[in-house]
């Protein structure tokens, strides 16, 4: 049972020397995810040693070029590097067809087959499930039609607590798979041992929600509540809130009251508008309001377990 | 007079940690041009400080996603940086639909006009000119439709020769501008002075070939001959010739033979399979056939004068 999230890249608008457009990779419980694809990213990907192969599923949250012009440069190298996995794209409609004429256009030939999965509701929705993982949209606020991804992992069903089983001896192997499934023992005295008694509780399930490009919007609380670990888009210092309105983006403390009141455990902030040479100023103002923040930066890992 | 060529990528098919696609900027007497646009470019531009404002007019090789696949970036890049100017496109015909569909879908909103020149032609064409510089197609064979770029100088006016002039005490001021523009002068005796004793030729007209992705063609030879500067693609050494072929690639040694039939002065070659680890190699075989080779590299610059 563990996340682990890395920044590819956090910085808003355009690439610079030493700013990465938004990506970000995803493992859980070894599946992995790749979310948001800026130009640079598969660049990024090399650096930060996260394996090509690995990425079956994509989630862009919405169609600025900050978060998905390397797309189609890395599906060109998925070809190049003879893929043959099927691989899923989710996110806003529109990305279908300018990625096909993208491919097109540059003859990249594509063995394997690309499965889009293109977004409308405004309204959050599961949109991916296997064994261990589920991933529903936040429906964000910005110039455009935007997602952010809430990704849980499934509930585990509960152990056997051994000691307590220990306790009946008419309890045998042969009863551990009903046990397992949640089912109460009757004794052949007629009692019955409540499943409760025989198992512990799985963890709780760990959870991450990525909120890209938004104003401040405080009705995906709800959604995002008790989250493990948050990454929330700041774009400004309070000192342009004005201009966080305007643009559809948030600032420090903006993010900061979205984590606190969705009694996260941990926030991440990115997104950084190029007009702050010093990043240090975000943590230490959103601190103010939720006190476990942390930056995002490109390489940075964060790991819950 | 000068042509200074900063190259910004010079690897082949995929962008690698320190593996740049194909982007090259050149400078003729103080007009600007931008020479593919690999993933990554606009990055490249600011490493190397190339002033984005400057860039007026883009030529495209091909529609291989490493000689075009960062163009988009760079267009949205302008427009977030309120850029007014015109910016000219030149490349293969398909450019302008996938460009604006880009454009569109990212809601990039330019306040400049962008003009798209799609070439289609098989055959040379002059297809630019001001009054320092032209520029006309070098048609390759490669995979799909290419074309390569010969930049030239236009020929200055013959300078005066005052040493001569002032053998000629009755020739004046007044007929320096019927001497510049290439007339003889009639002394009263009726003696005919040849314009040739009166002026001196202009220096040669310099120029840059630039040659992308092709096989081993030598019918360019007759449109780069006694060109200053050529870049021509290099992407095997001579070990891998059969793969060149089939691929319609270049050799090392395919390279410095045009360079040699074509007598230009200096060789640049790039665009390197990233199976070698070692490109001196590259340098080294060229070398065997045409001495004065050099290799691209990111941030290297070849000046003329």
């Amino acid at each position: 049972m563990s996340i682990t999230l890395t920044i590819l890249g956090c910085h808003s608008a355009t690439p610079r020397i030493n700013a990465f457009p938004t990506s970000q990779y995803l493992e859980i419980n070894n599946s992995h995810f790749l979310i948001d694809c800026g130009e640079g990213t598969q660049r990024q990907m090399r650096k930060y040693k996260v394996g090509f192969s690995k990425i079956n599923h994509i989630f862009i949250s919405h169609l600025h070029g900050d978060h998905f012009y390397g797309l189609v440069g890395l599906l060109a190298t998925f070809g190049i590097l003879n893929r043959e996995k099927e691989l899923h794209i989710y996110g806003p409609k529109g990305i279908k067809e300018v990625t096909l004429l993208q491919l097109k256009t540059s003859q990249s030939h594509a063995n394997f087959k690309i499965i889009f999965h293109e977004l409308v509701s405004k309204k959050s929705e599961l949109i991916y499930e296997d064994e261990k993982v589920s991933v529903k949209t936040i429906p964000l606020n910005h110039r455009v039609y935007t997602n952010g991804y809430l990704f849980t992992e499934k509930e585990k069903s509960r152990k056997l607590h051994t000691e307590n089983i220990r306790n009946y001896k008419e309890i045998d192997k042969a009863d551990y798979l009903n046990i397992k499934a949640g089912k109460d023992i009757i004794l052949s005295s007629g009692e019955v041992i409540s499943n409760s008694e025989l198992t512990i509780p799985p963890p709780k399930p760990l959870s991450y929600a990525f909120c890209s490009d938004t104003s401040y919007k405080p009705d995906i609380i709800s959604i995002i509540e008790n989250t493990d670990l948050l990454y929330h888009e700041a774009t400004f210092l309070s000192d342009r809130k004005d201009l966080a309105k305007k643009t559809k983006h948030s600032t420090t403390k903006q993010a900061a009251k979205i984590a606190k009141e969705a009694n996260v455990n941990q926030l991440v902030l990115g997104h950084y508008s190029g007009r702050y040479k010093d990043i240090s100023l975000f943590k230490k103002e959103a601190q103010e309001v939720f006190k476990n923040t942390e930056l995002a930066e490109p390489g940075k890992v964060f790991s819950i377990k």
